[in-house]
């Protein structure tokens, strides 16, 4: 039998036992998919498994992310440090082979998939980088690919569609994308529901097209030797495949997608193989192939770094450009830089950013994004920088059109390719069309910057369906997310330091339409203060504060004119500005506590639902928030008839039920306690 | 000039003045398609304007919501209750003309649009709810058709992409989009960012393509005439058309997109009309034309009022079904009835509401709906219902795909449609690729089911990515949207009675992958008491509680088993199941307080974010969460790892600081406080 068809048996082996041992996950995917994988590997993805950072690489995306086994397999087989113990392990808590793949979690993992269409997104987004790379530093970032396996599911969400529109677009000719055609989803016959002609639609979008059997080893190494040559195209190859090949009664059937095959067809399946060796093995024959493979490619990669070298000696000045941009280097006196660029006129805090943003790209050459079709209200453009198009790569500013979550998958593979720090921008109300995506940007601790500017019902005339509500909050609830939601000029320059240094995570910004006063500060104010997330912004007059009023960005100037109404009426009361509850929530104990002080009345206020506020606050605090959808009408208008004045902001602090002793509580509960 | 003529220019005119007074709004698309409305409006559309909610009326669906003075300027001249002085106040608090069209807002707007795609995906849900009202009823829906502007965003957005695929796929010869082909957008040409073939995706989705030229009336009217004869098939409509059309320096600017005209090009535009009138100004002869056309439509209606009259005494039985059906009635023992239904072995959540929803179906016939291709798992299947499918639209059961989003437009547009009461399903984590159209379905106050199951990390092995930490109180934020997540089968019982009896609003169920033991009631308890959203599950033995531990769902079970420790050190311990938080906070204080009286130390458990707690249980709550994302791993070891146990609850509340009285703290609160 030839090393081919030995190792996709394998594959299929590998995959199947793991799928049966871990008594979960899905194993028909895999086996159809087999044979293109192996050649995939074996004669054109070039990678170094010993080095998978290799800046060299080509990057491979398994969009259908349940065919997690397929990945593990061909890790495993091409020497990545994936032992067969981790395989054995599939699915179990600590293993390096979970469910679906995890980017830094296994060796060789790009990026993290498993909720459909986002591999596709980032796939496009790889090939994007490749090109941005290759137009900033030439030779070492040329020849590369990026390939991608996507499932009936990937093709049907919409994600796919609006990241395949941008890749023709872009001309990706770099980007090749397998489509497991094998007509089976989880409910049936893909006839029940998908009957569009998705070769067509990819016609459509700009892509060179082709259809192959997914099981003819001859056509598969046919159309990887088109898809290199294709120029001025991404290409789409319509495979179709069986699910469950090689499983006579599992194959074609719904069945061997989601759970194990069972002992009793796994053995049938090894007979029909002619497989008779023991769980979880790997045939001599198929070290071999792949040991043949990586010596090829380590040829390959001597080449690479022979002309590496070569390309650093005679470019001294772009191979120490090239060392900062993969570093991402952050100069130490950022914030100091960026305040320096804060105009002197109050302004919105969009336009703000905007100045800083341009401070911030001058320091930071990696610092590239753009907008869902939004840059004139987002005010996201970098000056001076051309637009990213087909041949021009160089630039620094996308237009994303009007497709918030490709934007989001795109500015994540952005940023998992290194060096760039890429952002996407839109309204906040359209971060809900992209959640799929800023949710996988924080669980792969992805430095991506998230600029949502029209961040409350303050936008407007444009209504309720455009006004922001739970947008805030829904935000700070995703693990890992940081929130950025300034005040004024300072703050906005806060905002980007703190975004900027954070390199692990993702930063949400939330920034106004409306022009926003600049807020003094305390005499002798260290601007450092406000990487802390939240800070005392004014002490109360004449000691200890009774109250302490917390705000964020537009509802900071209505803390502050409150205090100097109560403050007229005897309170004692301190204004703390919260730029990022997050943030604030990782300074040690001492400081949060000395910010707010257990046991101080507080009221918060927010131009957002209230919901969450007590957490921070107690349980007794007076929020100030909308616990309503917005209307359409003037900015002013909507101030007044939602609360959002001094004057609300007083009546409702005034009138908050004076705090219960903890004992009086106590004897109140229990005679209300009839339940 | 021709009447047609002169209402184009009142449309246009209309348009412009309004947004110019606003001094907001979107006035060159009203003008790029002014032709194409006037047309659609008087030769096509059927609608009865002194009786909107006429159920034999045609739909008419404005994606391109931000062209609302389009819609504005029909619905005025077509004599709906919308006077001029409505149009004069556009962008205005309470004015029936908000910046982006309302349902049940202005008269004869069918529902809300704006954010991009989703009338798209409605326009599909509303043609499917014609077929299905047909296929039930016959003649008093037949004939009907849903007519659609979408814009070049919407073509971008993902979403129409998914609904587009469905629509074709049941061959929805009711449905007509005109792509208004205008080649601009907010950031200038659409070549910087959408050059694909938009026609010949539709073709390849299955769709009846024609271009034509937006302001060739002939065409037009021609085409409106093919489409009305297709069949089998949806039209899409090419329409190039010029964004300001008849401004002459705005004419197909970005600039005309989103701004005022200003006076001068507004003069300018006027004087090349010749329109010499007042602004705001409807002349005599279009009125007449309106008057034509409403007139014809009238003599259409007596003669559809005639059949319908015919069709009603020669098919009583059925005509008692349509009235049923239309008032969405629903028995006033259905708890009762629900409780019946429920089977005697304990059982995961999601397959007990299985269970009940089939009694549902029998008593309720307008309930229909399906899963993004996860019946099997979510377990939503109407049993002995058919499959919806081209030409089969007397069945219950739809096939979405794995389209999450178009399943949550085209769900919104049944519920707008009447009588029937929808629902979509899916994995609590991918609600997050569909919020924007769960957000409608609150805003637009429908009785949409959300059904998500697999609702904690206790869905194991498939990891990270899908298991949802943040989306149960993310859903909560959504104003107006109840979360039912219930403990087990008398929960589940009453968690549909709920969102069953929520006729003008949605709610989303969050339903177990797992099986949950059922908990003994208190002795005498009237299962009414579920209904009322929280409720004592469990009394502290011997006297009043010192400690409340709420949970929800499948946490409840740990909240027992934690009674029971904690009972045995000596605390009094009451426990509350929180089926709905929401609907829990609609019942009256008296209520609220005897279940979770004021001053009594309470905590919570959710497998979920932990923020969010303290509003409903105090700032020193104590409360068991997951504040992480979770990791593939079997449930039991999850449940281990991640706290959701007996022990660690326990842990938590023994090891929680005593609470200080507020004068104790208070004094402390002031040492601490340095800052």
């Amino acid at each position: 039998m030839d090393q081919v068809e030995l190792a996709v048996q394998t594959v299929k082996t590998l995959s199947i036992d793991a799928v049966q041992k871990a008594n979960s996950g899905h194993p028909g995917t895999p086996m159809g998919l087999a044979d293109i994988a192996v050649l995939l590997w074996t004669n054109a993805l070039r990678y170094d498994s010993k080095d998978p950072h290799w800046i060299g690489r080509d990057r491979f995306v398994l969009s259908a992310g349940h065919a997690s086994m397929l990945l593990y397999s061909m890790l495993h087989l091409s020497g990545y440090d994936l032992p067969l113990k981790e395989l054995e392990n599939f699915r179990q808590w600590d293993s390096k082979t979970p469910g679906h793949p995890e980017v830094h979690h296994t060796p060789g993992v790009e990026t993290t998939t498993g909720p459909l269409g986002q591999g596709v997104g980032n796939a496009v987004g790889f090939a994007i980088a490749q090109k941005m790379a290759e137009a900033r530093f030439g030779e070492p970032f040329s020849g590369q690919r990026v390939w991608a396996i996507a499932s009936d599911g990937d093709m049907m969400e919409g994600i796919s569609g609006e990241a395949s529109s941008i890749a023709a677009h872009l001309k990706l000719d770099n980007l090749v994308v397998f489509y497991d055609d094998n007509k089976i989803t989880i409910e049936g016959d893909t006839k029940i529901a998908f009957t569009e002609d998705v070769g067509k639609r990819y016609e459509a979008y700009g892509w060179a097209v082709h259809r192959i059997d997914g099981h003819d080893r001859k056509a598969i190494l046919e159309v990887i030797e088109k898809a290199k040559n294709e120029k001025g195209k991404p290409t789409f190859i319509v495979a179709r495949t069986h699910i469950g090949h090689g499983a006579p009664h599992a194959v074609d059937t719904a069945e061997a997608h989601g759970a194990p095959l069972g002992a009793e067809e796994i053995a049938a399946t090894k007979k029909i193989m002619g497989w008779d060796h023991p769980d979880f093995f790997v045939p001599e024959e198929v070290r071999a192939l792949f040991k043949a493979r990586n010596d090829a490619l380590a040829e390959e990669k001597k080449t690479w770094q022979a002309s590496f070298d070569a390309w650093k000696s005679k470019n001294a000045e772009k191979a120490k450009e090239l060392e900062a941009f993969l570093a991402k280097k952050i100069p130490d006196t950022l914030l100091a830089d960026l305040v320096k660029a804060i105009p002197e006129k109050e302004d919105a805090t969009r336009n703000l950013s905007n100045v800083i943003q341009q401070a911030a790209a001058k320091l930071i050459p990696g610092l590239v994004g753009g907008s869902a079709d939004l840059a004139p209200s987002t005010k996201t453009l970098i000056k001076g920088a051309a637009g990213i198009e087909a041949g021009e790569f160089g630039g620094r500013n996308f237009h994303f059109g009007i497709r918030e979550h490709a934007m989001g998958a795109i500015v994540n593979a952005i940023a998992l390719f290194g060096g760039f720090i890429p952002y996407g921008a839109t309204f906040l109300i359209f971060s809900d069309y992209m959640r799929p995506s800023i949710r996988l940007s924080s669980l792969m601790k992805q430095q991506a910057l998230w600029i949502f500017t029209h961040d409350s019902v303050m936008l407007g005339e444009d209504g309720p369906t455009h006004q922001p509500i739970e947008q805030l909050f829904s935000l700070r609830l995703i693990p890992g997310l940081a929130v950025v939601r300034p005040a004024d000029a300072l703050e906005t320059a806060a905002a980007w330091a703190i975004a900027l240094g954070r390199t692990e995570g993702p930063t949400a910004f939330a920034l106004s339409r409306q022009k926003l006063p600049n807020i003094p500060r305390p005499a002798g104010f260290d601007n450092k203060t406000m990487l802390k997330g939240a800070y005392v912004l004014a002490e109360a007059e004449g000691g200890k504060p009774d109250l302490i009023i917390v705000a964020t960005g537009s509802e900071v100037q209505l803390a502050i004119g409150a205090k100097k109404e109560l403050e007229a009426k005897g309170k004692k009361v301190r204004v703390v500005s919260a730029l990022s509850l997050e943030v604030f929530e990782e300074q040690d104990e001492a400081y949060r506590d000395s910010v707010l002080p257990k046991g101080v009345r507080a009221a918060g206020i927010e131009a957002g639902r209230s919901i969450g506020w007590q957490m921070y606050l107690g349980g007794d605090a007076i929020v100030v928030g909308i616990d309503r959808f917005g209307a359409s009408a003037p900015d002013k208008v909507l101030a007044e008839k939602l609360g959002l004045t001094v004057k609300n902001v007083v009546e409702k602090i005034l009138a908050a039920p004076a705090r219960p002793s903890d004992a009086e509580a106590a004897t109140k509960g229990g005679t209300a306690d009839k339940g």
